[in-house]
């Protein structure tokens, strides 16, 4: 797999010095380039910062700016940043309203968000929100909660815009706890993907397979199949996304549907909205009229070819949010 | 290569409809899904209309909506729409100040718009402009002219704008024109790129080649070399623009530079981001320092993997269209 690179080892921080120059209205480098940060920070607000591994671009530096993230860190591909980035991000950052921290349920995030937590308490106040969203790993298939995936961009948005409103650092804990029950993805991978300092594939698909139920760092999924058709593939993805939310939100007529079609890297656009549409009408089929859409090209792994659906089922104040003003270099209205 | 699809006779028809349901606040179809319509024309407004084969996307239909494209017509994949689409859009979005055709310089392209024109000058006013900023296909290269390839997004933000702000139909023939000189692309494939109906790669690489100079049909480049880090790829597509743009346009300080760089749809965000910063720096090195950037996946080959740089130098004038807001599915700000 040839990689736009230089040098595997330059290669995250060649990548996030582009982002940063191509969007200089948005947002700048923290001190020692240790995480990408606002570059207007709006002081009393809560400062939401979020991080993880490279290779999820424009996961999550990307979606730094107005009525999003405060800050971004970000590891090696597919690797948590260190907690000393973490704790960096809070004391640059929080301009007195405490720190919400949007990690994704991975066990290196996990950890090393929480070190960076319990580093900086004395300093801040720090709440954190755990984003649980993959269909694939439910409790029946992971003890330790499902895998934060696509999901995440639907809670960092809610929340940023809470956060941007004014909304105090419990309220958007509770807020985003309540997001985790609403919220459900599940991704199929047409080609594996390599690692930028090898060049083989951490998986290896046959032309006539395919592997439904993928991360979003190169493991495996639940399942390898034989390639289907559009049709086939977004019904097995749209199944498990309502096999996997809550009977009662699926059944409440007052919820807000937010469909959500995001490509994994190596997707151009015209399978992507192929895909929108056919799960668009999968699930209008089952009673569920999104309201809101975004298809494109947003929570990665690295150049795999391959999609994940997300469907989050909001209250009528959660859709107010997902509508709130955001300026961000990946999302914008 | 596997692709998210039904049936390659169904592909490009379930993807329009795809975009027009993902984005039903924007865009609807226009008579017989002949093309794809602003959803609220703008009565006096000079109708701009562009299209082109399929496999592009988001070009054309991506960027309909305020601020840009009024409708585009959609061929099959890599093959040019009909006359007669062409002639319903003008039809049904001329309201009074006539049709700007905004066309990439390709054969069956060109053929295609100019029989429309005729077929349709008893009714409209039109006007036509031809895209040209392939920096590979200069007068050395092709009689015809340059091919237009990512460099048209530029054309039609600029076009799009200056006729939301109520330029007339002579004035946007001249913006246009007089654009051609100061855009150049220039593209790289590090994969190619298989048909919808066709298995095989229109040409194949392999794993230590690349292919310089290519287009977005899955031609050819101009040369294929040895893969190379991405320093050498960028210098050497940043070399060719320079070569390729007028001299004095280089040297005039008056002019502000637009950089935009574009993924082929099968090159994921961390590698593009990485290119931008690398072309950022080379263009810099020559003086040139960009003061408007774009970085994503607007102008694909279906998933070839790749990308182009694309350089402008607008007048403070044109720079003020490019910031001009804008909402269409692809772009908004």
């Amino acid at each position: 797999m040839k990689k736009i690179m230089n040098a595997p080892e330059r290669f995250v921080a060649e990548s996030l010095e582009g982002l940063v120059r191509a969007h200089e209205d948005l947002v700048v480098f923290g001190g020692e380039r240790k995480f990408i940060r606002r570059r207007h920070l709006a002081p009393g607000k809560v400062a939401v910062i979020s991080g993880g591994g490279a290779g999820h671009e424009p996961l999550h530096s990307g979606f730094v700016g107005h009525g999003m993230l405060d800050a971004a860190c970000t590891g090696h591909v597919f690797t948590s940043p260190t907690p000393d980035q973490i704790v960096a991000a809070m004391d640059e950052t929080d301009t007195g309203a405490g720190c919400l921290l949007i990690v994704k349920n991975y066990d290196g995030d996990v950890m090393n968000f929480e070190m960076a937590a319990e580093m900086a308490a004395s300093r801040h106040a720090i709440e954190t929100v755990i984003v649980e969203d993959d269909a694939a790993t439910g409790p029946a298939v992971r003890s330790r909660g499902r895998r934060g995936v696509a999901g995440t961009i639907v809670v960092e948005k809610l929340l940023g815009a809470a956060a941007e409103r004014g909304a105090e650092l419990g309220a958007l804990k509770e807020l985003g706890e309540g997001l985790n029950a609403r919220i459900r993805s599940m991704g199929v991978a047409l080609r594996g993907v390599a690692m930028p300092n090898n060049p083989r594939e951490t998986f290896d698909l046959g032309p006539e397979e395919m592997e439904i139920g993928v991360g979003i760092h190169g493991e495996p999924g639940l399942t390898r199949t034989g390639f289907a058709d559009a049709d086939a593939i977004i019904r097995r993805l749209g199944e498990a996304i309502l096999a996997e939310l809550p009977p009662e939100l699926l059944g409440d007529p007052d919820l807000r549907p937010l469909l959500l079609v995001n490509g994994f890297g190596g997707t151009p656009p015209i399978e992507l909205y192929l895909a929108y549409g056919l799960a668009r009408r999968f699930f209008e089929a089952h009673g569920i009229v999104p309201v809101r859409s975004l298809t494109g090209t947003f929570v990665t792994s690295l150049d795999m070819a391959g999609l994940s659906l997300t469907l989050a089922l909001l209250t009528p104040d959660q859709l107010a949010l997902w509508g709130a003003p955001v300026a961000t270099p990946a999302l914008s209205w």
